[in-house]
């Protein structure tokens, strides 16, 4: 290939090389200077095929093609530019990639739109340098400030005002844009559906609402063998048997309700001495707000109510908080019909995971795309998309993008 | 006081002198200087109240009241010198102080015995040195032989051997005696049992049996958000349900069955990424040997059969096995009617912890009786038995050995 890419497949390798290692997968955080380099490696391709392009004060990297008429709307396609560390080459990377080749094909085959299609590589959605996720969408819907990264740092002790300032950016706050009619988004799946249901395209109706919990339940540490199960106050039996109740609990609502036990540290943790403190993460996911409410209410006072039964000390608390964001209907209808027609296997989901688009939910219609990942597996070296499924993809995207910006 | 002690108060307080520190409570582990400046002053007191002393080649050390006659056999009374690291001042020392008492009480009162009466100072029980438990009355039983610390080191690398020739004993193997006829051990509880049912002595039926298990289960990792609840391979939800099920099939069996899970590891323990791999403990004991492998067959059994239905790997591993030891029944018949006749309220039990007794069991007609512990706390400075609880103890033991060895 030349200086840029011309397809799909050489286009992932491409962006690939900025920060990938082989065996170790892509490493390309916020501000780094790899991360700069694949913004610019963008901005050049995007110029190469004919788009205007700018950065915001943040460094969200956006490539237009505009409409004649002055007072046009846009719609926004896109994704962000940074990974986690040692991640895949299709997270993020794919949304942006299929964006440019789409806007491209458009333009050469039907030239200018009616309304101003933008491809968008945000700067940063992972959360994997700083902890704060999604900045790039966040600033641009109005969510986020530069009041949020005041006091953030990374792991090194560096700030993220220093970090932004030494890529070049963040001299001033961001104006939100008022002129975003519509928000797309391409994405890998990074789950199992779509491969399981063998399906090419998931259409997401939601993105999901996420509570997080620490519970930390405390007992009384005794002799295994000198304390009779009656007296005992043992942290561990006790966060077992919430646990276990916990479980049990999901089993009333529908498949889309999801809650995890990931993390569980036991006090003082010795085979022969009972636990006195057992600590443990709850995370729950549902598309609607109130349910998912109802479900946490109804566990945390189950935990309660058994600690208190079994004299056992409680604390429950809710560390982590994201409301669930609907996708839009009509959009969404649309895609269903383009898969119909075009005989490409669709499959109507929730996203389990965040993304850019969820903040776009907020402001305008917006939508996420799936495409099945291999193994579901994501976050990883491992990470696997085929050429086809991914231009499957893209397939729908253009068809999407033609009718709403060409025929209306 | 004098140099020795002159009653159970004092004497606990000047043994725990060696080795013990303000608020850290006592250390005295297995051959370093505070252990054997312990048995030194142990070995004084003894031959001040005109016992016969001698160390046995490993450091185990014996203060005799003998019997006039030649072929008489010997009633051995005792406990362990050795602490855990920051122990309390009672576990051990307390039966080795009652018994140099006891035996200068019945030589004042009573003259010489029939039977030989020889109080022994256990060099080792404890196993917090070396992973080697209950040394001292291994090797009087034939249970260990020297070649059983041929490789064992301490946490500093200094091996077994080294450590015991530098104490100044270990020269040559242990000569099995023949001539112990009776065993019996005085000891605090270190559990809440005499407490709770407001008894002084415990008279024990048996020290319980132990089986260890590790548990590693295996499933796989993935993204919490977005792996249907149906297709995970969750291995901490599948050690939950074991675990329960654990806790659920103990209520099947008499309270004498304990099981305990006290030490369980989650991989990779992240709140939102669904668990690859737990290992947890179980810890069984029961006073009978058949009951305890039926009831550890049965978990394992339900173990692999829902790790099985559930598309999880396990491994069950036991890494520690302790048969049960009956003590003597009429030994035993003896200590009730000696507390029904001193109107001192005794209670029937087990002993759910380990103690030199059990190795003596094997070889001849042993005991074992408790004394109530404070809250059940042991292993700890802040273990307390109170005087008068000790002296009720004390107050047994010699009528006991006054039966055993004058009147017959």
């Amino acid at each position: 290939m030349g200086q840029f890419p011309t397809n799909l497949g050489e286009a992932i390798e491409w962006l690939a090389s900025f920060g990938g290692e082989p065996d170790a997968g892509v490493t390309r955080t916020l501000y780094t200077q790899t991360w700069k380099e694949a913004q610019q490696a963008l901005k050049g391709w995007m110029e190469e095929t004919g788009l205007l392009t700018n950065y915001d004060s943040i460094g969200n990297l956006f490539g237009r093609l505009p409409s004649p008429y002055s007072n046009a709307q846009t719609i926004l396609i896109g994704s962000h530019v940074d990974t986690v560390k040692s991640g895949g080459k299709y997270d993020g990377a794919y949304g942006i990639i299929a964006g440019i080749l789409a806007l491209d094909f458009l333009k050469k085959q039907y030239g200018q739109p009616k309304i101003n299609l933008e491809v968008v590589s945000f700067c940063e959605e992972e959360g994997s340098r700083f902890p704060l996720a999604c900045w790039g969408s966040g600033m641009m819907t109005g969510v986020y400030s530069l009041r949020d990264i005041s006091t953030i740092k990374d792991s090194d002790g560096i700030s993220f005002e220093t970090a932004m300032m030494a890529a070049g950016f963040g001299i001033s706050e961001l104006r939100v844009r008022n002129d975003i009619q519509t928000f797309i988004e391409l994405h890998i799946e990074q789950g199992p559906t779509l491969e399981k249901v063998e399906k090419s395209i998931g259409i997401v109706k939601a993105i999901v609402g996420q509570k997080r919990f620490r519970i930390t339940v405390i007992g009384e540490s005794n002799h295994v063998g000198t304390t009779s199960m009656k007296w005992r106050r043992d942290a561990l039996h006790g966060a077992i048997n919430m646990i276990h109740g916990l479980y049990e609990s999901v089993k009333e609502y529908d498949e889309d309700l999801v809650t995890s036990v990931g993390q569980l540290f036991v006090e003082p943790n010795v085979p022969n001495v009972i636990p006195n403190q057992v600590q443990f993460t709850v995370d729950a996911r549902y598309p609607n707000e109130s349910v998912l409410r109802s479900f946490c209410q109804e566990f945390t006072v189950m935990f309660e109510t058994y600690a208190k039964k079994h004299d056992l000390d409680i604390k429950v608390e809710m560390w982590h908080e994201v409301q669930p964001a609907q996708m839009d209907r009509k959009l969404n209808e649309i895609i269903q019909s383009i898969c119909t027609h075009s005989n490409i296997p669709s499959h109507w989901m929730n996203s389990g995971a965040g993304h850019d688009a969820q903040l776009f939910a907020r402001i305008c219609p917006t939508t996420i795309l799936f495409v099945p990942s291999k193994g579901g597996i994501s976050h990883s070296p491992l990470e696997y998309t085929s050429t086809q499924d991914l231009e499957k993809g893209m397939e729908v995207l253009i068809q999407l993008l033609h009718q709403l910006a060409y025929n209306r």
